[in-house]
């Protein structure tokens, strides 16, 4: 109990994470009213769009004109998602977004593969690539992420040893250019996370690098991401990705309620209950995340939003 | 994570905590073949009726035809929920339920005033006269169970000491009759409970009754149940209440899939994961979970039913 932090960092990712597995016929409008919106509940940090093929992706095909259309909430950051070259030059294009490089590996070498069509190596390459390019374009490098961090469904369990080998591998690239790695983002990409896993990849990398900081991207498609944070708490982490009403659907999934990240308002209920200070005004949270089931049209996975938050219920107590 | 049990018990209530919310009309045929393949997954305790008012429960008018029904498996214990003399005689007269007394405590006046119409000293009274009638039909009383354990709509916050003081109750009244307290069942009835929470209740009780077993019943209407049966594992408890697919809905709600008590499946899954024998099989258990949303005919809010579990995956690898 004593390890848990004080107050947490939540990057929004809802609207992106949302809108691209949508089937691409919300209209823009009705993005920029949500990412407007969850712009006042406190959130400072928010990814609302990615930059991506839009004959694969039709969901995020008007990303430039949701960029264009928010009302900029100064204490907001905004930020975009982009795969290769030219979804950097579009991201940067758009003029309104923070931009922000990273160090990107992989925990799997097989779902590297798949996912990105590149081998270790390929991946090294395109890390130093990509590295030159932030560079020339000024954008700061200050975090490393790792995918498939806690197992993986085309290799199977990943051993801690194995992540803590991804992290040197993050330092090594980053020694080369100087950088200082603020941040490792964990993300537990197919779900195969559990609280005893959370703790014991954390434990591996904190005994070799105890200053790190490090922030967990956590997918709720086995119903586990709620505990996972938890457990990401005890263990002092004081960063995570989340999605306002668990929007983000997962392919796996029967039915689009099923899955996506760990659900913002849920996440911001568990901290604030428990005295971590998340900055987010929860009441107006669930607003958003009520605004987004009516948005995408079906129901989504968000609990606190149905329950409702307990703050009502002391007052009316009172 | 040195305190996490190698074992846990867990007591389905998904059929009763499902059927009785759902509006009756579920052939009791349905009900009964949910019960019979929830007996051959490995679940040893499964509370499958309440002998309630069939005018007020209608999904529950059924409960004798349903256990005339089953097939019994001889290593299941079969039970049923009575909250009268009346639901007690006709739990008796089934004739193939194994019949559990207790010492019934409520943490919270205001819900017990609610709830069951009884004054913190009226409800003495009632377990009195309940454990003489236990004690005249033989039925054995080893447990004792309190509600609102963790927070109250009516009367907010319930503070740690509040909830020993019940305990010390339950041993006041069991003292009077020579009675074990084997268990004692928590109840997080209307979901007020964080991980946090179940730690600071758990550890006040074990304080100052290091030796008693202790049980938890988690609502999941804020999204937390999962965490917080986690929260319980790491404070060695080793026995849980859960109810299939999240079997149960609430009254909160505003959809079905919303809530219920915390999934049988996803709490297995979670503790096998993380090497906690739980006896049961899962794959057995999805199939379950699967028939259940079936039978009900709306989605259930399980995710390990709908993401799958690890082991055809790391099978599909090998």
């Amino acid at each position: 109990m004593a390890d848990l932090p004080k107050s947490v960092r939540i990057n929004e990712e809802g609207p992106r994470e949302g809108f691209q597995i949508e089937s691409g016929d919300i209209p823009t409008a009705r993005k920029i009213e949500l990412i407007n919106a969850l712009s006042e509940t406190g959130i400072h940090h928010m990814q609302i769009v990615s930059f991506v093929n839009p004959k694969r992706v039709p969901g995020m095909a008007d990303a430039e004109q949701v960029v264009a259309g928010i009302k900029v909430n100064p204490a907001v950051d905004y930020t975009g998602l982009w795969l290769n070259e030219k979804g950097l030059e579009r991201a940067r294009a758009s003029g309104r977004l923070k931009m922000e490089g990273r160090i990107a590996l992989c925990a799997s070498e097989k779902f590297l593969k798949r996912n990105n069509n590149k081998s270790f190596s390929e991946q090294d390459a395109y890390n130093h690539r990509a590295i030159a390019e932030f560079n020339q374009h000024g954008i700061p490098i200050q975090r490393a992420s790792i995918m498939a961090s806690f197992g993986c469904n085309f290799e199977g369990d990943i051993a801690p040893a194995t992540v803590v080998g991804m992290v040197d591998r993050a330092h090594t690239i980053a020694a080369e250019y100087a950088i200082d790695i603020g941040v490792l983002s964990l993300a537990d990409t197919m779900a195969w996370a559990t609280p005893l896993s959370i703790k014991r990849v954390v434990g591996a990398i904190r005994e070799r690098y105890p200053d790190l900081r490090i922030s967990l991207h956590l997918h709720d498609t086995r119903g586990m991401a709620i505990a996972n944070a938890y457990a990401g708490l005890e263990m002092g982490i004081d960063m995570f990705d989340a999605s306002v009403a668990g929007l983000g659907g997962c392919p796996f999934a029967g039915h689009k309620s099923a899955a996506g990240n760990v659900c913002t308002e849920d996440l911001v209920f568990m901290c604030e209950e428990m005295g971590i200070d998340t900055g987010i005004n929860l009441e107006k949270l669930l607003e958003c995340a009520r605004l987004a089931e009516d948005i995408v049209g079906h129901p989504l996975p968000g609990s606190v939003m149905r329950g409702g938050s307990l703050a009502r219920l002391r007052s009316a107590v009172q």
